[in-house]
Protein backbone atom coordinates (compact mmCIF):
# COMPACT_ATOMS: atom_id res chain seq x y z
CA UNK A 1 0.00 0.00 0.00
CA UNK A 2 1.49 3.49 -1.43
CA UNK A 3 0.63 6.20 1.43
CA UNK A 4 0.70 9.33 0.21
CA UNK A 5 0.92 12.55 1.89
CA UNK A 6 -2.14 14.88 2.32
CA UNK A 7 -2.26 18.61 2.18
CA UNK A 8 -3.58 19.57 5.29
CA UNK A 9 -3.93 23.48 5.90
CA UNK A 10 -7.12 25.03 4.22
CA UNK A 11 -4.73 26.83 2.39
CA UNK A 12 -2.92 24.05 0.66
CA UNK A 13 -6.37 22.19 0.00
CA UNK A 14 -7.24 25.60 -1.87
CA UNK A 15 -4.87 25.34 -3.29
CA UNK A 16 -5.01 22.14 -5.00
CA UNK A 17 -8.92 22.48 -5.52
CA UNK A 18 -8.08 25.70 -8.01
CA UNK A 19 -5.02 23.88 -9.14
CA UNK A 20 -7.72 21.01 -10.32
CA UNK A 21 -10.20 23.11 -11.78
CA UNK A 22 -7.69 25.51 -13.92
CA UNK A 23 -6.40 22.22 -15.47
CA UNK A 24 -9.78 22.81 -17.42
CA UNK A 25 -8.69 25.81 -18.89
CA UNK A 26 -7.85 24.12 -22.51
CA UNK A 27 -9.30 20.74 -22.74
CA UNK A 28 -12.74 20.69 -21.55
CA UNK A 29 -12.62 16.53 -20.68
CA UNK A 30 -10.20 15.62 -18.15
CA UNK A 31 -9.80 11.95 -16.95
CA UNK A 32 -7.86 11.11 -13.81
CA UNK A 33 -5.16 9.75 -15.41
CA UNK A 34 -4.73 13.36 -17.44
CA UNK A 35 -5.90 15.19 -14.55
CA UNK A 36 -2.83 13.62 -12.43
CA UNK A 37 -0.46 14.69 -15.24
CA UNK A 38 -1.46 18.00 -15.48
CA UNK A 39 -1.67 18.75 -12.24
CA UNK A 40 0.77 16.84 -10.40
CA UNK A 41 -1.40 16.09 -7.20
CA UNK A 42 -1.34 12.76 -6.17
CA UNK A 43 -4.20 9.93 -7.64
CA UNK A 44 -5.97 9.70 -4.49
CA UNK A 45 -5.75 12.51 -3.13
CA UNK A 46 -7.06 14.11 -6.63
CA UNK A 47 -9.25 11.55 -7.05
CA UNK A 48 -11.20 12.34 -3.57
CA UNK A 49 -11.21 15.73 -4.40
CA UNK A 50 -12.57 15.45 -7.67
CA UNK A 51 -15.74 13.42 -6.42
CA UNK A 52 -15.99 16.03 -3.62
CA UNK A 53 -16.11 18.92 -6.73
CA UNK A 54 -18.49 16.76 -8.51
CA UNK A 55 -21.19 16.92 -5.54
CA UNK A 56 -20.67 20.22 -5.10
CA UNK A 57 -21.14 20.35 -8.95
CA UNK A 58 -18.37 22.55 -9.19
CA UNK A 59 -17.21 19.58 -11.69
CA UNK A 60 -19.28 17.20 -13.56
CA UNK A 61 -18.62 14.08 -14.51
CA UNK A 62 -19.37 11.24 -17.32
CA UNK A 63 -18.30 7.46 -16.51
CA UNK A 64 -14.37 8.67 -16.41
CA UNK A 65 -14.44 11.79 -18.07
CA UNK A 66 -14.39 15.07 -15.55
CA UNK A 67 -15.83 18.48 -16.70
CA UNK A 68 -16.26 21.65 -15.83
CA UNK A 69 -19.94 21.74 -13.48
CA UNK A 70 -23.23 24.20 -13.27
CA UNK A 71 -22.06 25.75 -10.23
CA UNK A 72 -19.51 27.54 -11.81
CA UNK A 73 -21.26 28.74 -14.42
CA UNK A 74 -23.92 30.17 -11.75
CA UNK A 75 -21.03 31.62 -10.03
CA UNK A 76 -19.48 33.08 -12.84
CA UNK A 77 -22.63 34.63 -13.94
CA UNK A 78 -23.38 35.95 -10.56
CA UNK A 79 -19.91 37.67 -10.42
CA UNK A 80 -20.63 39.66 -13.78
CA UNK A 81 -24.02 40.52 -12.73
CA UNK A 82 -22.84 41.97 -9.27
CA UNK A 83 -20.38 44.21 -10.69
CA UNK A 84 -21.01 47.27 -9.97
CA UNK A 85 -19.07 48.86 -13.11
CA UNK A 86 -20.97 45.93 -15.38
CA UNK A 87 -24.57 46.88 -14.07
CA UNK A 88 -24.43 50.69 -14.71
CA UNK A 89 -22.92 49.76 -18.27
CA UNK A 90 -25.64 47.26 -19.44
CA UNK A 91 -27.76 49.79 -21.49
CA UNK A 92 -24.90 51.83 -22.31
CA UNK A 93 -23.18 49.49 -24.26
CA UNK A 94 -26.57 47.86 -25.94
CA UNK A 95 -27.38 51.96 -27.30
CA UNK A 96 -23.69 51.56 -28.84
CA UNK A 97 -24.49 48.60 -30.22
CA UNK A 98 -27.48 49.75 -31.93
CA UNK A 99 -25.88 53.30 -33.06
CA UNK A 100 -22.68 51.65 -34.77
CA UNK A 101 -23.69 48.13 -35.66
CA UNK A 102 -20.93 46.68 -34.58
CA UNK A 103 -19.75 44.35 -31.52
CA UNK A 104 -19.51 45.67 -28.54
CA UNK A 105 -17.40 45.18 -25.28
CA UNK A 106 -16.44 46.09 -21.98
CA UNK A 107 -13.08 44.58 -21.08
CA UNK A 108 -10.84 45.19 -17.38
CA UNK A 109 -7.27 44.50 -17.17
CA UNK A 110 -6.26 41.53 -15.40
CA UNK A 111 -2.37 41.14 -14.85
CA UNK A 112 -0.99 40.93 -18.57
CA UNK A 113 -4.33 40.43 -20.39
CA UNK A 114 -7.71 42.07 -20.49
CA UNK A 115 -10.46 39.82 -19.75
CA UNK A 116 -14.36 40.73 -21.01
CA UNK A 117 -17.03 41.02 -18.78
CA UNK A 118 -19.67 41.52 -21.36
CA UNK A 119 -19.75 41.13 -25.56
CA UNK A 120 -23.12 42.51 -27.24
CA UNK A 121 -23.20 42.07 -30.80
CA UNK A 122 -26.21 40.75 -32.73
CA UNK A 123 -25.29 38.45 -36.14
CA UNK A 124 -22.05 39.81 -36.32
CA UNK A 125 -21.24 38.90 -33.01
CA UNK A 126 -20.40 34.98 -33.83
CA UNK A 127 -17.98 36.26 -36.05
CA UNK A 128 -16.34 37.66 -33.54
CA UNK A 129 -14.08 35.10 -31.40
CA UNK A 130 -14.04 36.72 -28.16
CA UNK A 131 -16.48 35.60 -25.21
CA UNK A 132 -17.69 37.46 -21.97
CA UNK A 133 -15.20 35.74 -18.95
CA UNK A 134 -12.16 35.15 -22.04
CA UNK A 135 -9.01 37.13 -22.40
CA UNK A 136 -6.41 38.57 -24.73
CA UNK A 137 -2.96 39.70 -24.39
CA UNK A 138 -3.74 43.36 -23.35
CA UNK A 139 -1.40 45.30 -25.72
CA UNK A 140 -2.45 42.98 -28.53
CA UNK A 141 -6.21 45.02 -28.17
CA UNK A 142 -7.70 48.41 -28.72
CA UNK A 143 -9.52 47.94 -25.26
CA UNK A 144 -6.39 46.72 -23.80
CA UNK A 145 -4.08 49.80 -25.07
CA UNK A 146 -7.01 52.03 -24.01
CA UNK A 147 -6.78 50.95 -20.28
CA UNK A 148 -2.57 50.91 -20.30
CA UNK A 149 -2.49 54.25 -21.40
CA UNK A 150 -3.05 55.11 -17.78
CA UNK A 151 -1.84 52.83 -15.86
CA UNK A 152 0.62 53.21 -13.55
CA UNK A 153 3.64 52.61 -15.05
CA UNK A 154 4.73 50.05 -13.16
CA UNK A 155 1.45 48.28 -14.66
CA UNK A 156 3.13 47.93 -17.91
CA UNK A 157 6.09 45.42 -16.72
CA UNK A 158 3.39 42.77 -16.39
CA UNK A 159 3.09 43.42 -20.77
CA UNK A 160 5.22 41.42 -22.59
CA UNK A 161 5.36 42.24 -26.21
CA UNK A 162 7.52 39.61 -27.84
CA UNK A 163 6.71 37.81 -30.73
CA UNK A 164 5.89 34.98 -28.73
CA UNK A 165 2.95 36.52 -27.25
CA UNK A 166 1.31 38.14 -30.58
CA UNK A 167 -1.88 37.26 -31.52
CA UNK A 168 -1.58 37.94 -35.45
CA UNK A 169 0.84 39.49 -37.80
CA UNK A 170 0.18 42.85 -37.19
CA UNK A 171 0.23 42.74 -33.32
CA UNK A 172 2.90 44.81 -31.34
CA UNK A 173 5.51 42.91 -30.38
CA UNK A 174 8.05 45.37 -29.04
CA UNK A 175 8.18 48.01 -26.11
CA UNK A 176 8.81 50.75 -28.66
CA UNK A 177 5.39 50.53 -30.53
CA UNK A 178 3.56 49.93 -27.50
CA UNK A 179 5.01 52.88 -25.90
CA UNK A 180 4.15 54.90 -29.24
CA UNK A 181 0.45 53.41 -29.48
CA UNK A 182 0.03 54.90 -25.41
CA UNK A 183 0.57 58.40 -26.55
CA UNK A 184 -1.52 58.00 -29.22
CA UNK A 185 -3.99 57.24 -26.28
CA UNK A 186 -3.06 59.54 -24.30
CA UNK A 187 -3.47 62.17 -27.13
CA UNK A 188 -6.51 61.39 -28.68
CA UNK A 189 -8.58 59.63 -25.87
CA UNK A 190 -8.99 56.51 -27.95
CA UNK A 191 -6.86 53.28 -29.06
CA UNK A 192 -7.32 52.10 -32.56
CA UNK A 193 -6.27 48.32 -33.48
CA UNK A 194 -6.17 47.07 -36.60
CA UNK A 195 -6.44 43.02 -36.93
CA UNK A 196 -3.57 42.84 -34.39
CA UNK A 197 -6.11 40.78 -32.33
CA UNK A 198 -7.77 38.83 -34.70
CA UNK A 199 -7.49 38.71 -38.34
CA UNK A 200 -10.15 40.86 -40.41
CA UNK A 201 -11.07 42.62 -37.60
CA UNK A 202 -10.26 46.15 -36.16
CA UNK A 203 -11.37 47.74 -32.92
CA UNK A 204 -12.09 51.28 -30.97
CA UNK A 205 -11.76 51.39 -27.58
CA UNK A 206 -11.77 54.62 -25.14
CA UNK A 207 -11.08 54.36 -21.51
CA UNK A 208 -13.42 54.70 -18.67
CA UNK A 209 -12.87 56.40 -15.49
CA UNK A 210 -11.16 59.64 -13.94
CA UNK A 211 -9.38 61.68 -16.55
CA UNK A 212 -5.64 61.79 -15.38
CA UNK A 213 -6.12 58.38 -13.38
CA UNK A 214 -5.93 54.84 -13.95
CA UNK A 215 -8.79 54.06 -16.30
CA UNK A 216 -11.12 51.19 -14.29
CA UNK A 217 -12.21 49.31 -17.75
CA UNK A 218 -12.97 50.08 -21.45
CA UNK A 219 -15.30 49.85 -23.70
CA UNK A 220 -14.95 48.78 -27.32
CA UNK A 221 -16.23 48.35 -30.75
CA UNK A 222 -15.32 45.95 -33.51
CA UNK A 223 -16.57 44.92 -36.50
CA UNK A 224 -14.83 43.94 -40.26
CA UNK A 225 -11.51 46.11 -40.14
CA UNK A 226 -12.06 46.85 -44.41
CA UNK A 227 -15.91 48.63 -43.09
CA UNK A 228 -14.48 50.77 -39.67
CA UNK A 229 -14.47 53.66 -39.69
CA UNK A 230 -11.49 54.93 -37.75
CA UNK A 231 -12.21 58.22 -37.01
CA UNK A 232 -14.07 60.85 -35.54
CA UNK A 233 -17.43 59.51 -36.98
CA UNK A 234 -16.95 56.00 -34.66
CA UNK A 235 -14.51 57.72 -31.88
CA UNK A 236 -17.42 60.10 -30.76
CA UNK A 237 -19.99 57.64 -29.55
CA UNK A 238 -17.23 55.21 -28.20
CA UNK A 239 -15.81 57.96 -26.41
CA UNK A 240 -19.23 59.23 -25.31
CA UNK A 241 -20.41 56.06 -23.99
CA UNK A 242 -17.35 55.83 -22.01
CA UNK A 243 -18.26 58.99 -20.52
CA UNK A 244 -21.86 57.97 -19.68
CA UNK A 245 -20.66 54.95 -18.26
CA UNK A 246 -18.43 56.54 -15.55
CA UNK A 247 -20.81 59.42 -15.09
CA UNK A 248 -23.00 56.24 -13.97
CA UNK A 249 -21.24 54.57 -12.24
CA UNK A 250 -19.15 57.29 -10.10
CA UNK A 251 -22.31 59.03 -8.36
CA UNK A 252 -20.32 60.71 -5.41
CA UNK A 253 -20.57 58.15 -3.25
CA UNK A 254 -17.33 57.16 -1.53
CA UNK A 255 -14.88 55.72 -3.73
CA UNK A 256 -14.76 52.31 -4.02
CA UNK A 257 -13.45 50.41 -7.21
CA UNK A 258 -16.11 49.31 -8.74
CA UNK A 259 -15.02 46.47 -10.96
CA UNK A 260 -13.48 43.12 -11.67
CA UNK A 261 -10.36 44.41 -12.30
CA UNK A 262 -7.81 42.16 -10.27
CA UNK A 263 -6.25 44.64 -7.64
CA UNK A 264 -3.09 42.82 -7.41
CA UNK A 265 -0.62 44.92 -5.30
CA UNK A 266 2.04 46.69 -7.18
CA UNK A 267 5.57 46.20 -6.66
CA UNK A 268 5.06 42.34 -5.98
CA UNK A 269 7.23 41.26 -9.26
CA UNK A 270 5.89 40.72 -12.89
CA UNK A 271 2.54 38.93 -12.97
CA UNK A 272 2.89 36.66 -15.64
CA UNK A 273 0.07 34.92 -17.88
CA UNK A 274 -1.81 32.19 -15.97
CA UNK A 275 -0.48 28.79 -17.42
CA UNK A 276 -2.17 25.61 -16.25
CA UNK A 277 1.45 24.26 -15.86
CA UNK A 278 3.39 27.18 -14.15
CA UNK A 279 0.93 29.23 -12.10
CA UNK A 280 0.51 26.78 -9.22
CA UNK A 281 3.00 25.48 -7.49
CA UNK A 282 3.00 21.82 -7.95
CA UNK A 283 2.93 19.10 -5.69
CA UNK A 284 4.65 15.92 -5.75
CA UNK A 285 3.24 12.77 -5.15
CA UNK B 1 -6.48 33.05 23.50
CA UNK B 2 -9.97 30.96 21.55
CA UNK B 3 -8.54 27.94 19.93
CA UNK B 4 -11.59 26.83 17.08
CA UNK B 5 -11.87 23.47 15.64
CA UNK B 6 -10.04 23.84 12.23
CA UNK B 7 -11.92 21.45 9.23
CA UNK B 8 -8.76 19.08 8.41
CA UNK B 9 -10.36 16.84 5.53
CA UNK B 10 -10.22 17.87 1.85
CA UNK B 11 -13.60 17.18 2.17
CA UNK B 12 -14.76 19.34 4.61
CA UNK B 13 -12.53 22.39 3.65
CA UNK B 14 -14.09 21.90 0.16
CA UNK B 15 -17.46 22.17 1.82
CA UNK B 16 -16.62 25.49 3.60
CA UNK B 17 -15.13 27.12 0.33
CA UNK B 18 -18.24 26.22 -1.31
CA UNK B 19 -20.37 27.58 1.67
CA UNK B 20 -18.19 30.87 1.59
CA UNK B 21 -18.92 31.09 -2.10
CA UNK B 22 -22.67 30.49 -2.37
CA UNK B 23 -22.88 33.63 0.95
CA UNK B 24 -22.59 35.56 -2.13
CA UNK B 25 -25.44 34.49 -3.85
CA UNK B 26 -28.12 37.04 -3.14
CA UNK B 27 -25.82 39.78 -1.83
CA UNK B 28 -22.91 40.95 -3.82
CA UNK B 29 -20.63 42.52 -0.96
CA UNK B 30 -19.81 40.83 2.48
CA UNK B 31 -17.84 41.89 5.27
CA UNK B 32 -16.50 39.35 7.35
CA UNK B 33 -19.03 39.24 10.03
CA UNK B 34 -21.98 39.15 7.19
CA UNK B 35 -19.85 35.76 6.41
CA UNK B 36 -20.14 34.59 9.46
CA UNK B 37 -23.14 34.78 10.35
CA UNK B 38 -24.57 33.87 6.89
CA UNK B 39 -22.00 30.50 6.80
CA UNK B 40 -22.05 30.04 10.39
CA UNK B 41 -17.94 29.36 10.24
CA UNK B 42 -15.12 30.17 12.48
CA UNK B 43 -14.46 33.52 12.32
CA UNK B 44 -10.63 33.03 12.03
CA UNK B 45 -11.18 29.45 9.52
CA UNK B 46 -13.27 32.33 7.49
CA UNK B 47 -11.29 35.15 7.39
CA UNK B 48 -8.11 32.46 6.10
CA UNK B 49 -10.15 30.79 3.70
CA UNK B 50 -11.09 34.35 2.40
CA UNK B 51 -7.92 35.38 1.95
CA UNK B 52 -7.00 32.53 -0.23
CA UNK B 53 -9.80 32.99 -1.97
CA UNK B 54 -8.59 36.49 -2.94
CA UNK B 55 -5.41 35.30 -3.89
CA UNK B 56 -6.73 32.87 -6.04
CA UNK B 57 -8.73 35.70 -7.32
CA UNK B 58 -12.33 33.17 -6.68
CA UNK B 59 -12.81 36.67 -4.73
CA UNK B 60 -11.46 40.29 -4.40
CA UNK B 61 -11.70 41.97 -1.64
CA UNK B 62 -12.25 46.10 -1.33
CA UNK B 63 -11.52 47.50 2.26
CA UNK B 64 -13.52 45.25 4.33
CA UNK B 65 -15.67 44.02 2.02
CA UNK B 66 -15.69 40.70 -0.18
CA UNK B 67 -17.14 40.05 -4.03
CA UNK B 68 -17.04 37.02 -6.20
CA UNK B 69 -13.64 37.46 -8.15
CA UNK B 70 -12.63 37.39 -11.59
CA UNK B 71 -11.19 33.68 -12.07
CA UNK B 72 -15.24 32.53 -11.28
CA UNK B 73 -15.97 34.64 -14.31
CA UNK B 74 -12.99 32.85 -16.66
CA UNK B 75 -14.39 29.45 -15.17
CA UNK B 76 -18.09 29.82 -15.52
CA UNK B 77 -17.48 31.42 -19.01
CA UNK B 78 -15.25 28.27 -19.83
CA UNK B 79 -17.64 25.91 -18.50
CA UNK B 80 -20.24 26.79 -21.13
CA UNK B 81 -17.90 27.45 -23.67
CA UNK B 82 -16.90 23.88 -23.10
CA UNK B 83 -20.37 22.56 -23.14
CA UNK B 84 -21.13 20.37 -26.11
CA UNK B 85 -24.65 21.34 -26.45
CA UNK B 86 -23.97 24.99 -26.49
CA UNK B 87 -21.45 25.06 -29.02
CA UNK B 88 -23.57 23.08 -31.66
CA UNK B 89 -26.89 25.10 -30.53
CA UNK B 90 -25.40 28.70 -30.86
CA UNK B 91 -25.50 28.76 -34.33
CA UNK B 92 -29.29 28.00 -34.66
CA UNK B 93 -30.39 30.02 -31.46
CA UNK B 94 -28.97 33.34 -33.74
CA UNK B 95 -31.01 32.28 -36.42
CA UNK B 96 -34.28 31.85 -34.33
CA UNK B 97 -33.19 34.90 -33.07
CA UNK B 98 -33.04 36.74 -36.47
CA UNK B 99 -36.39 35.05 -37.70
CA UNK B 100 -38.61 35.74 -34.89
CA UNK B 101 -37.08 39.02 -33.75
CA UNK B 102 -37.53 37.17 -30.03
CA UNK B 103 -35.52 36.45 -26.92
CA UNK B 104 -33.96 32.70 -27.77
CA UNK B 105 -33.04 30.82 -24.54
CA UNK B 106 -31.04 27.55 -23.85
CA UNK B 107 -31.76 26.10 -20.75
CA UNK B 108 -31.14 22.84 -19.09
CA UNK B 109 -32.91 21.58 -15.72
CA UNK B 110 -30.90 21.37 -12.56
CA UNK B 111 -33.09 20.04 -9.60
CA UNK B 112 -36.21 21.85 -9.80
CA UNK B 113 -35.04 24.69 -11.81
CA UNK B 114 -34.18 25.31 -15.62
CA UNK B 115 -30.55 27.07 -15.61
CA UNK B 116 -30.02 29.38 -18.73
CA UNK B 117 -26.99 28.85 -20.81
CA UNK B 118 -27.63 31.37 -23.76
CA UNK B 119 -29.62 34.19 -23.70
CA UNK B 120 -29.96 35.96 -27.27
CA UNK B 121 -31.85 38.86 -27.72
CA UNK B 122 -30.64 42.49 -28.74
CA UNK B 123 -32.45 45.36 -27.62
CA UNK B 124 -35.46 42.91 -26.43
CA UNK B 125 -33.25 41.90 -24.25
CA UNK B 126 -32.53 43.87 -21.60
CA UNK B 127 -36.49 44.13 -20.62
CA UNK B 128 -36.35 40.23 -19.80
CA UNK B 129 -34.76 39.92 -16.26
CA UNK B 130 -33.44 36.07 -17.39
CA UNK B 131 -29.52 35.71 -18.01
CA UNK B 132 -27.22 33.63 -18.70
CA UNK B 133 -26.53 31.47 -15.34
CA UNK B 134 -29.21 32.25 -13.74
CA UNK B 135 -32.28 29.99 -12.49
CA UNK B 136 -35.71 29.57 -12.42
CA UNK B 137 -38.32 27.58 -11.00
CA UNK B 138 -38.83 24.59 -14.06
CA UNK B 139 -42.15 24.64 -13.63
CA UNK B 140 -42.75 28.37 -13.79
CA UNK B 141 -41.25 28.51 -17.32
CA UNK B 142 -41.69 27.16 -21.12
CA UNK B 143 -38.23 25.53 -21.09
CA UNK B 144 -38.73 23.75 -17.95
CA UNK B 145 -42.16 22.35 -18.91
CA UNK B 146 -40.55 21.00 -22.02
CA UNK B 147 -38.19 19.17 -20.45
CA UNK B 148 -39.97 17.76 -17.52
CA UNK B 149 -43.02 16.66 -19.99
CA UNK B 150 -40.52 13.80 -20.95
CA UNK B 151 -38.62 13.56 -17.83
CA UNK B 152 -38.04 10.59 -15.09
CA UNK B 153 -41.44 10.74 -13.39
CA UNK B 154 -39.18 10.73 -10.22
CA UNK B 155 -37.85 14.00 -11.48
CA UNK B 156 -41.03 15.57 -10.72
CA UNK B 157 -40.49 14.64 -7.40
CA UNK B 158 -38.03 17.85 -6.95
CA UNK B 159 -40.68 20.41 -8.49
CA UNK B 160 -42.83 22.04 -5.55
CA UNK B 161 -45.72 23.43 -7.53
CA UNK B 162 -47.05 24.94 -3.94
CA UNK B 163 -48.08 29.45 -3.75
CA UNK B 164 -44.26 29.72 -1.96
CA UNK B 165 -43.20 28.70 -5.87
CA UNK B 166 -45.03 30.84 -7.64
CA UNK B 167 -43.59 33.97 -9.75
CA UNK B 168 -46.41 35.62 -10.86
CA UNK B 169 -50.14 35.36 -10.46
CA UNK B 170 -50.19 32.96 -13.71
CA UNK B 171 -47.54 30.61 -12.26
CA UNK B 172 -48.69 26.65 -12.16
CA UNK B 173 -49.24 26.03 -8.25
CA UNK B 174 -50.61 22.80 -8.07
CA UNK B 175 -49.84 19.45 -9.21
CA UNK B 176 -52.84 18.64 -11.20
CA UNK B 177 -52.19 22.22 -13.46
CA UNK B 178 -48.54 20.94 -14.02
CA UNK B 179 -49.63 17.01 -15.06
CA UNK B 180 -52.30 18.85 -17.50
CA UNK B 181 -49.72 20.86 -19.10
CA UNK B 182 -47.01 17.98 -18.97
CA UNK B 183 -49.84 16.32 -21.00
CA UNK B 184 -49.95 19.28 -23.72
CA UNK B 185 -46.73 19.77 -24.27
CA UNK B 186 -46.12 15.59 -25.12
CA UNK B 187 -49.30 15.94 -27.54
CA UNK B 188 -48.05 18.91 -29.31
CA UNK B 189 -44.36 19.06 -28.43
CA UNK B 190 -44.34 22.13 -27.60
CA UNK B 191 -44.39 23.82 -24.37
CA UNK B 192 -46.47 27.48 -23.60
CA UNK B 193 -46.18 29.73 -20.84
CA UNK B 194 -48.02 33.12 -20.59
CA UNK B 195 -46.64 35.23 -17.73
CA UNK B 196 -46.32 32.80 -15.65
CA UNK B 197 -42.30 33.40 -15.05
CA UNK B 198 -42.33 37.31 -15.49
CA UNK B 199 -45.39 39.75 -15.73
CA UNK B 200 -45.82 40.91 -19.50
CA UNK B 201 -43.72 37.93 -20.81
CA UNK B 202 -44.59 34.72 -22.70
CA UNK B 203 -42.64 32.22 -23.88
CA UNK B 204 -42.86 29.29 -25.89
CA UNK B 205 -40.36 26.10 -25.75
CA UNK B 206 -39.35 22.77 -27.67
CA UNK B 207 -37.49 20.24 -25.58
CA UNK B 208 -34.23 19.07 -27.51
CA UNK B 209 -33.51 15.26 -27.51
CA UNK B 210 -34.23 12.38 -28.99
CA UNK B 211 -38.01 11.31 -29.65
CA UNK B 212 -39.57 9.30 -26.32
CA UNK B 213 -36.55 9.72 -24.18
CA UNK B 214 -35.99 12.32 -21.54
CA UNK B 215 -34.98 15.66 -23.20
CA UNK B 216 -31.28 17.07 -22.23
CA UNK B 217 -32.30 20.61 -22.63
CA UNK B 218 -34.82 22.45 -24.10
CA UNK B 219 -34.65 26.30 -26.23
CA UNK B 220 -37.49 28.78 -25.98
CA UNK B 221 -38.43 32.11 -27.76
CA UNK B 222 -39.71 34.88 -25.27
CA UNK B 223 -41.13 38.10 -26.00
CA UNK B 224 -44.17 40.47 -25.01
CA UNK B 225 -46.91 38.13 -24.35
CA UNK B 226 -49.29 40.60 -26.20
CA UNK B 227 -46.89 40.48 -29.03
CA UNK B 228 -46.65 36.27 -29.01
CA UNK B 229 -48.17 34.20 -31.46
CA UNK B 230 -48.89 31.28 -29.74
CA UNK B 231 -49.49 28.88 -32.57
CA UNK B 232 -47.59 27.35 -35.36
CA UNK B 233 -45.91 30.39 -36.86
CA UNK B 234 -43.81 30.72 -33.80
CA UNK B 235 -44.11 26.93 -32.80
CA UNK B 236 -42.73 25.70 -36.30
CA UNK B 237 -39.22 27.55 -36.13
CA UNK B 238 -38.67 26.54 -32.24
CA UNK B 239 -39.26 23.04 -32.72
CA UNK B 240 -37.20 22.97 -36.29
CA UNK B 241 -34.32 24.77 -34.20
CA UNK B 242 -34.42 22.12 -31.44
CA UNK B 243 -34.76 19.38 -33.91
CA UNK B 244 -31.59 20.99 -35.67
CA UNK B 245 -29.11 21.05 -32.71
CA UNK B 246 -29.91 17.73 -31.27
CA UNK B 247 -28.91 16.70 -34.81
CA UNK B 248 -25.71 18.60 -35.07
CA UNK B 249 -24.58 17.11 -31.37
CA UNK B 250 -26.03 13.91 -31.43
CA UNK B 251 -23.52 12.83 -34.66
CA UNK B 252 -23.58 9.21 -34.16
CA UNK B 253 -20.17 9.13 -31.63
CA UNK B 254 -20.63 6.76 -27.89
CA UNK B 255 -23.87 8.96 -26.72
CA UNK B 256 -22.42 10.63 -23.31
CA UNK B 257 -24.93 13.33 -21.97
CA UNK B 258 -23.71 16.33 -23.93
CA UNK B 259 -24.69 19.07 -21.52
CA UNK B 260 -24.05 20.59 -18.58
CA UNK B 261 -27.31 19.72 -16.62
CA UNK B 262 -26.63 17.76 -13.54
CA UNK B 263 -26.98 13.90 -13.57
CA UNK B 264 -28.00 14.00 -9.66
CA UNK B 265 -28.35 10.16 -9.44
CA UNK B 266 -32.35 9.07 -8.94
CA UNK B 267 -33.77 7.96 -5.77
CA UNK B 268 -31.65 10.23 -3.37
CA UNK B 269 -34.63 11.81 -2.11
CA UNK B 270 -36.00 15.11 -3.45
CA UNK B 271 -33.60 17.53 -4.33
CA UNK B 272 -34.15 20.95 -2.73
CA UNK B 273 -33.70 24.25 -4.09
CA UNK B 274 -30.49 25.71 -3.45
CA UNK B 275 -30.76 28.13 -0.43
CA UNK B 276 -27.81 30.25 1.05
CA UNK B 277 -28.88 28.75 4.83
CA UNK B 278 -29.62 25.50 3.84
CA UNK B 279 -27.97 23.83 1.26
CA UNK B 280 -25.27 22.80 2.96
CA UNK B 281 -24.81 22.09 6.54
CA UNK B 282 -23.58 25.10 8.99
CA UNK B 283 -20.56 24.67 11.19
CA UNK B 284 -20.57 25.53 14.44
CA UNK B 285 -17.61 28.03 15.77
Amino acid sequence: MIIEAEATTPSAILDRASLLLDAFDGPGRLNLAQIVRRTGLPRSSAHRMLERLVQLRWLRREGRDYQLGIRLVELGSLAVHQDRLHRAAKPFLHELHRVTGLVVHLAVLDGPDVVFLDKIGGDLSTAIPSRVGGRRPAHCTAAGKAILASADPRRLDDIVTGPANAQTRYSITSRAQLNAQLEKVRTHGIAVEREESTPGVGCLAAPIGDLGEAAVAAVSVCGPVDRMQFDHRLAAPVRTTALNIWRQVDDGRVRVHPTLQHARPLGHGPATRPQPDSRTPRYAS
